[in-house]
């Protein structure tokens, strides 16, 4: 989920104080709203060390009323926070009906520091994840809303930090109980010069445990300002939806809420796809040398794949015109149809709609030694789906999950899984539907559709950032490729599917 | 979940005939409204060999009309099978909405059959039951309406109906299968054998995926007739409730469901605490000897839990007047209150019934080393919540599965789980409430509410046995203590707890 995160947004300090305030003022008054509700709220912050996790927070508790919130910091645990199951002192914390507990730091950093780096890491974290969910999720039922919010920055500004905070002469507070945690266990723990060891393990955590009932908030933390804005922006929306949850389910409250009418704030989200360098270009000669390189690699390997008994799966999303048809052309030329097939993807059948939208793509998914290309695929659901209102809000906002559930079956008996959207801008899309449409022998390519989709190339592109970020995980990653240059499109896309068989099948 | 299974119950043919007939009708009544209504329906039927499911599915299909349900039977995997995640085989098999898929065998006797008796299988069976766990959730998220039967019989039944089936020489079609997979992997399996080898695998699949969108019945199968009533009012009745709840959520149908008005039918679930022999009893010189030996036990043993860094959870449960008191009054006569406590559990506070419901016994859950006896627990949720409706249906369901949880984690930190439930009868009670009225020392242990609760005894009996089958888990079991003697039931108990400690701490 900490791919494809744009860390380079910033807020100027105007425009912060500006949007500040209107939102302090209103998460005074929703705070107050759900203490009436008796809605209980739990807030969670994790995030890398030097985040400003403690800055923020304080931003953001500044406006609420001190009798309505508890404040628990992660300390050094006592001897007796050893003699029970860890869970259960987080448990004990949680606040009353009506007020909000915020955790400065949580159960996931206890998690994280009691399994890292110690015998069996993996499978311990694991089942105390799984333990995490069913803790969530019974608070859940029982009507608390909760929110978690990670802190995300780059290794390069952590660094920086640190370089700032040595200067300043201010102690570590957490580094502190590490220290000691660090000597008890005579472990090299070092959270702070770790940062990319413990990529894979944050990332785990976040995979694992983004539940539906209990999301994750990725904060992009190099700029405090932008980071506050966007964990107040979050609380307020959250705590809005559920007040207006509880007061109009029929049975449930009878206290109708009031909309603030909330003004307009800048719009915190912005696109990873617009940051994408569409310049990228290749030479024809280089064109020609590496296509037939990788596709002998390809065909080489595809064999290894059937002898292994593995299986792959190639998944083509994309704009209109971006050339999916192209490169799927491409990377099948030198391979053996007994291995590999092609599966189009169009809208369901009458039949197909009245079973789980999964349902359809059993078929398509191939046995072991064999490869499926998908030319569109089961993330229409969160794509076309979602931004045509072709199913409701709630279904496409569950399939995150269940899609990362059903590649997570695939992969557990050998599937590779790899997913490309193929990337190009409005202005290159438009001069490919002209020549389509100019063209006899193409202009079949271009419908109505197509126009239609591209009206909507905003809500598209917001669709396709939220996939990016639910659907990113370390085994099933998604690659944006820079299409605008067909030739560079197709070459790195054989590239990065030679280059993944090859690491997967140890050859 | 098949402890505490009353096997022998029995309904008379001349009985059956005359139930069947209405259920019948009634089954195919609510086959034609569920398909206009497009709810897909899954029914998934697992047991033990021989436990009768071809003749009970038989007889359950008749009344159906062909047209609205699938039958799928577990056949020999062809090698395709193997190719594909196994759950993406049955994930194609899923209904069209309207539909009845009835599944002969499924996802969990392949997922049995897959792992048992390999390596590594608990953990393997363990991620296979997670998956399975994801698909049906997916499914019923989606709207589909899943049940799945269990039809348990006592081994010995087994061996019965075996040397039947031996003697008309039927062939055991499933165990075909199984004999060809046993040579393939050179493997000892042997279904038909090993009922108890298996006794502890099926548990686990059960309490594993017994969830609330998608429960088990277990069906007591030693008799056919009682079996087939069972599942078939099992099944109307999930139906008519599905029915009703899609036609009166406001926005999701419109329709009007008319009530078919059920006639009145046999009641099949006797209880468990019925069959209890209440007439046992020690002698006093017994009892004081038996006393004396395992006091002086215990008094050893909590110090080895102690050194062990174990805790032990003993939870009483149990009728008014049935003994707690005087039972945790000689479990802890001779222990060291350094270790132990007693945690009275009686009806929460305000501030606690602002919390969820399992946060008021954290406090109480032992350290590590330390023993806690609760007289009374978070069982309250599903016994008086239940009965005297303090809180909803929805709940007091979901809470068996989160006390589940919350047991699991306890006991992943090296808790010793033993739940004892004290019986008495309805006279003995009655007994006991007068002689404590007519003693001027003991009058204030007898208040209105034990009186309201006797006039509950049928509601509370139910209860217990809800409690008894969805919480009685491998790792934490429910033991029932037959206490008309209060001798016999001290004695017992000191008996179970000193010997579990024994066998938990290798002494």
């Amino acid at each position: 989920m900490l791919e494809n995160i744009d860390l380079s947004q910033a807020i100027s300090n105007e425009e912060y104080k500006k949007s500040i305030k209107t939102l302090q003022v209103e998460l005074g008054e929703l705070q107050r709203k759900a203490w009436e509700l008796k809605i209980p709220i739990i807030i969670v912050f994790e995030g890398w060390h030097s985040s400003g996790m403690g800055e923020d927070i304080n931003r953001f508790i500044l406006p609420l009323d001190p009798r309505g919130y508890d404040f628990h910091t992660m300390v050094l645990p006592c001897d007796e926070d050893f003699q029970k199951p860890f869970l259960l002192n987080f448990w004990s914390q949680i606040p009353v009906r009506g007020k909000i507990a915020i955790f400065d730091r949580s159960w996931y950093s206890r998690a994280i520091i009691k399994h890292y780096g110690k015998e069996k890491c993996e499978e311990k974290l694991e089942k105390c994840l799984e333990e995490i969910n069913w803790f969530e999720r019974q608070l859940s039922d029982d009507g608390y809303l909760i929110l978690k919010f990670f802190l995300h920055i780059s290794e390069q500004e952590q660094e920086d930090r640190f370089k700032e905070i040595k200067k300043k002469g201010i102690p570590l507070i957490i580094g502190e109980y590490e220290k000691r945690n660090r000597k008890k266990n005579g472990k090299e723990l070092d959270f702070i010069h770790e940062y990319n060891d413990y990529l894979p393990i944050v990332e785990k955590v976040l995979e694992k445990t983004d539940m539906p009932h209990a999301p994750w908030t990725i904060v992009e933390a190099n700029d405090r300002n932008f980071a506050t804005l966007k964990i107040i922006m979050a609380v307020t929306r959250a705590i809005e939806s559920r007040i207006e949850q509880v007061t109009t389910i029929p049975g449930q409250q009878t206290i109708k809420y009031l909309d603030l009418g909330s003004p307009k704030l800048p719009e915190l989200n912005s696109s990873v796809l617009e940051k994408i360098d569409l310049s990228k270009t290749i030479s024809s000669e280089e064109y020609w040398k590496s296509k037939k390189l990788y596709q002998q690699k390809l065909e080489t390997l595809q064999y290894e794949l059937f002898r292994k008994k593995r299986s792959l799966i190639i998944i083509f999303e994309g704009w209109d015109a971006s050339g999916k048809g192209g490169n799927i052309h491409r990377l099948v030329e030198e391979l053996n149809p007994r291995i590999y097939r092609v599966v189009p993807v169009g809208s369901p059948s009458d039949v197909e709609k009245n079973h789980h939208y999964l349902w359809r793509f059993c078929e398509g998914i191939p046995k072991t030694g064999h490869i499926s290309i998908f030319d569109r695929s089961w993330y229409g659901r969160v794509l076309v789906e979602r931004v045509e209102r072709l199913c409701r809000e709630e279904e496409w906002k569950r399939a995150y999950r269940e899609i990362n559930e059903f590649e997570n079956i695939l992969i557990g008996t050998g599937a590779i899984i790899l997913k490309f959207w193929l990337h190009i801008d409005k202005e290159t899309q438009l001069k490919r539907f002209e020549s389509r449409q100019s063209n006899p022998q193409k202009s079949w390519k271009i419908t109505a559709e197509d126009w239609r989709n591209r009206s909507k190339w905003d809500q598209y592109q917001a669709a396709v950032d939220e996939m990016f970020q639910k659907t990113s995980t370390t085994n099933a990653p998604w690659i944006i490729v820079e299409s605008n240059d067909k030739l560079y499109s197709r070459i790195k896309i054989l590239k990065v599917i030679s280059e993944t068989m090859e690491k997967e099948l140890n050859t």
